[in-house]
């Protein structure tokens, strides 16, 4: 793969995640080191059962969709981190057994003003289930560093 | 600890969280399943000069968040999950040695008008490191079941 720089990502680009799949074991494995919530540890809990099962923790779904980007495009990238999250939903439970995917969607891509050798590029990403539903989207930005190190 | 519901959240209050050291191993660990960027998996990765040596992912500092979080009050409340974030900032680095501590500032809590047996409690939560710096903020509704089930 051809390792992206700032000046490789254009508005309306999409760019696509792998299928993952998402096992009962990790899902607990998660939740009992990050989110010990009885929902996402437990079937037979009570609470359980107010959300239809056992669903993994947003933070687990969040941490397997960085893993999807960073497999896609972002290892193989010059990125720089992200300074935070715009927006991001919750929009579906993930159970045990699902396949996630998604896409990643350039919104903008603009090059700092205070430090050219970098841009920021804002994203749209979608993660969805197998039956094609939304489970979570959000909007942040990634840093990447410029190919000509600010001196285009 | 007392079981904390709906009604138990009132606008102002702050809630504190424990202190949280963090290690190299759990840093490279995270990283390594959830996002191999080289800054969160190698101090002498060239990228790790930029940010000025290890960092952990911004996913790992917002799920060591949720695990202070769920033992400060959320395991012992109502609590129903969290339709999404409103926004995060992962403002500085965080580095293995550091310890992290924080608070949870309720801003408001609304009963839900379609399921009255439930309330939406909005939070600003502040995660800091040993020097006081605010390494990451973000503010999310969490989602609790009514003491009163819904008929005040």
């Amino acid at each position: 793969m051809a390792m992206r720089y700032f000046e490789d990502f254009a508005p309306g680009e999409v760019l696509t995640l792998a299928p993952r799949h998402v096992t009962r074991a990790e899902v607990i494995a998660f939740a009992a080191e990050f989110d010990p919530q009885p929902f996402h540890l437990d079937e037979q809990a009570p609470a359980s059962a107010l959300v239809g099962g056992l669903i993994a923790s947003g933070w687990h779904v969040s941490a397997l969709f960085m893993r999807m980007i960073c497999d896609a495009f972002l290892v193989d990238s010059s990125s720089m981190g992200s300074p935070g999250i715009t927006t991001l939903k919750w929009q579906k439970p993930v159970r045990p057994g699902d396949t996630l995917s998604g896409t990643c969607t350039v919104i903008e891509a603009r090059r700092s003003k205070s430090r050219p050798e970098m841009g920021i590029v804002r994203f749209r990403h979608e993660v969805v289930n197998q039956s094609g539903e939304v489970v979570m989207w959000l909007e942040n930005p990634i840093l990447f560093a410029a190919r000509d190190g600010g001196r285009p």
